[in-house]
């Protein structure tokens, strides 16, 4: 028997983790992490930290290339490919060093639950892998917490979306306070400035925090240089964003 | 000066305190823990145990007593009024035990972003207090850990909402994946069942959790039943739940 703890360890700041993580990751026999390449070094880097900083007894760490994912058009076709192969170097790594069972835990951004892989993938390895869930800081929380605000309006709804879902189908139908994630190419320039404000954070909970909030007519041109930017110098960049549409406005029906 | 930490503290278990809230509750001078009548005074209990639990040094603790919100019907200006009277307590607070200055802080459940009223409150105190903010787990992830689930479909929006807007507004616009919050009347009851899973969850990461999923034609009547039982049991209760439209249906447009 193999249990499978999917650990959300927060969003890069080791104070984003919980009680419950630092104990799933003592009690887990192996730790794996995976290594996405260069530009990303940084996200195995602070793992290995983390690891150190927390550990304090036997639990093995090993470390995992990434595949890569597929360039092709069909995103979703190449999603699934890529996590049957993620799932194919698990049941590798554990057949090596659990092939008498044991515990493996696996570091997961910010929570295991919000647009991440973990779960889809561990739903591959079968029924004699037991997973179990730790909760952790997502990066929408580091993100309200850095800036000091509300997720939602008092009494209202929030919708969660993706950069692309945002340029393909313009501002969601019915809500006025909107979280963007996982947007490479700033989707918000895509919408009708007027009457939104906007809440930004890359790199939130860590040491490059860079945070910027405004009416999206006069901040979007600025995030957008300074988003180019950073991501220059590091490498890598991860942003998030609340946008918000004024009382005045009514959200499409 | 005043600095005022609004502590998230995770939904009832103290592992799912981060580090970062543990630090943050060992820097206060002063914790103010708020009473909120007999019914829920497993809540205050819980507060108490957390403080036993994490605080080392000087911190002093002071309970309050919580004003009720009037039941007026104009339930907005309801909550404004009542924000208003929480806001007067906690500076009487501070002039009684902070009069030097120092640091405030206030445990908030789950993440203080997350329909929580206490950033609205902090807004009233003016410009002495220094407001800061570190992230809890919020409901919706002990929710989401309890079933082994993800929060969106892969590379789909989700929303967040109320059980008065579902109520009100039906199944909402363009969305297949909704979290209901804030629902003491289960709310799914006024849909149309057919084509709906639910995840529901109660007393999430206390020892009482109660958790039950399926389809909403089946399970909804459940859950009302078991919700009511438990509610009488333990004098109150708190619960949040998913529904996932299925992908032969389609939202409305
Ligand atoms: C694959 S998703 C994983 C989300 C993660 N599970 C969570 O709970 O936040 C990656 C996206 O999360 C957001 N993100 C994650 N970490 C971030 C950080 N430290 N700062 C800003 N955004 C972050 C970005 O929108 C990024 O595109
Ligand atoms: C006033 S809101 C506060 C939410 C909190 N800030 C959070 O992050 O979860 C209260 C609502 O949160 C949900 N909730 C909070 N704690 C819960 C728990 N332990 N189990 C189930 N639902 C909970 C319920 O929907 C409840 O009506």
């Amino acid at each position: 028997m193999i249990a499978l703890s999917l650990i959300g360890i927060g969003t890069g700041n080791s104070d984003h983790l919980t009680r419950a993580a630092i104990r799933a990751m003592n009690e887990a026999d192996l730790i794996l992490l995976p290594r996405k390449g260069d530009a990303k070094s940084d996200l195995i880097d602070l793992r290995r930290t983390i690891c150190a900083d927390v550990l304090t007894g036997e639990t093995r760490i090993v470390e995992f290339d990434m595949p890569k994912r597929a360039d092709q058009p069909a995103y979703l076709e190449a999603v699934v490919d890529w996590h049957d192969a993620i799932a194919a170097i698990w049941m590798e790594q554990i057949a090596l060093h659990l092939p008498d069972g044991g515990t493996l835990a696996l570091l997961v951004w910010g929570d295991p639950s919000l647009y991440d892989s973990s779960l889809r993938i561990a739903q591959r390895l079968g029924p004699a892998v037991e997973v179990s869930v730790v909760p952790g800081i997502t990066s929408i929380q580091a993100l309200t917490a850095a800036h000091g605000i509300c997720l939602n309006r008092l009494a209202d709804p929030v919708l969660i979306t993706t950069g692309r879902q945002l340029r393909e189908k313009g501002w969601p139908k019915g809500v006025r306070d909107i979280v963007v994630m996982l947007d490479g190419h700033c989707a918000f320039q895509t919408l009708a400035a007027e009457g939104i404000d906007i809440w930004w954070g890359a790199y939130l909970g860590m040491e490059h925090q860079a945070l910027a909030h405004g009416p999206l007519e006069t901040v979007g041109p600025d995030i957008i240089e300074r988003r180019a930017l950073l991501r220059e110098r590091h490498g890598w960049i991860m942003d998030v964003y609340l946008m918000r549409l004024s009382e005045t406005l009514s959200p499409p029906a």
